[in-house]
């Protein structure tokens, strides 16, 4: 993987794709790797890239973020589509994701959670503002490094509508705009 | 336009598509419309349908929405995509978007800011809560009555990547889930 720069990170995340957020709980044995799949996030600021999501606290990933400050993003293709919703059906609470779903965790460099080596992007956040953790669950995190895959350029993502059905990335529209 | 349950909103918002936000600034002459384009947004609860979404204090729609507390988010389909760019690259303190993009506002039932006829959903909007105005320009909004285009049933979004580049929605995934 790639560093890539912190001002490009937005155009990962504003497309809305569906994201893996990697924590890693601190365990009495070591640190304990998980995952979610999560797809109510959005940017707040290009740079710092800061990242607002909302992670229930039904997920068994609440605690972990909420007790490290610390989450990796990390963004599947289309190819683990079958991962990503298998990920969101299931509980770390009860299994190893990590292990029942063929990932590979790799060390990050500024945060205990694992990237995700499958994953085209991953995003290495710190939790910035707990402002309405209490009242939504929800979180604003600072990306403070990025890495992308070279070698999953065309990488198409999926955006969930509700009830396991997505929609791919399809054609690339190339419109002259002064937009950012 | 039909009425579309509030239950099903986030199907709409949670796959990440641009959207239109309209306002009505109340000026001694009457309601001024007003509409800009927004990617930055995300859900904050199934229902109610909470929305949170960025608005900068750049954009002329900042004051309407922070004033009145209320907007249509309108949902534009990929034929809607110059107008999209358009709106997004012009300011409503210098023209009337409204005539200059050909759009045609509709009176909402319980907002003031109107709907556009030609995008295939709109969902009128209440501020719900200022907590992150001041530091983010971040609101929540509540969605109050949703509308949908049975004519548009197909209607494929757009997912801004940056600098006028968008990916349009492709073919569509149906993977077995229990996530709603």
């Amino acid at each position: 993987m790639r560093a890539l720069p912190l001002s490009r990170v937005y155009q990962l995340i504003e497309p809305g794709p569906v994201v893996l957020l990697s924590t890693a709980r601190k365990t009495r044995s070591g640190a304990r790797p998980n995952v979610m799949t999560m797809s109510w996030h959005m940017m707040v600021e290009f740079e710092p890239p800061l990242i607002a999501c909302l992670v229930s606290g039904a997920n068994h990933s609440f605690a972990a973020l909420d007790k490290t400050g610390e989450c990796v993003i990390a963004i599947p293709a289309r190819k683990m589509a079958k991962q990503v919703v298998a990920i969101g059906n299931s509980s770390g609470a009860e299994i190893d994701k990590f292990t029942a779903f063929d990932l590979t965790a790799r060390p990050a460099k500024k945060v205990a959670a694992p990237l995700i080596a499958e994953c085209f992007a991953n995003l290495e956040c710190r939790v910035a503002d707990r402002a309405l953790v209490r009242r939504y669950n929800l979180f604003i995190l600072e990306a403070v490094q990025a890495w992308i895959d070279p070698k999953q350029k065309t990488a198409k993502t999926i955006h969930h509508q509700g009830y396991g059905r997505f929609a791919v990335d399809g054609p690339v529209l190339q419109l002259d705009s002064r937009m950012r």
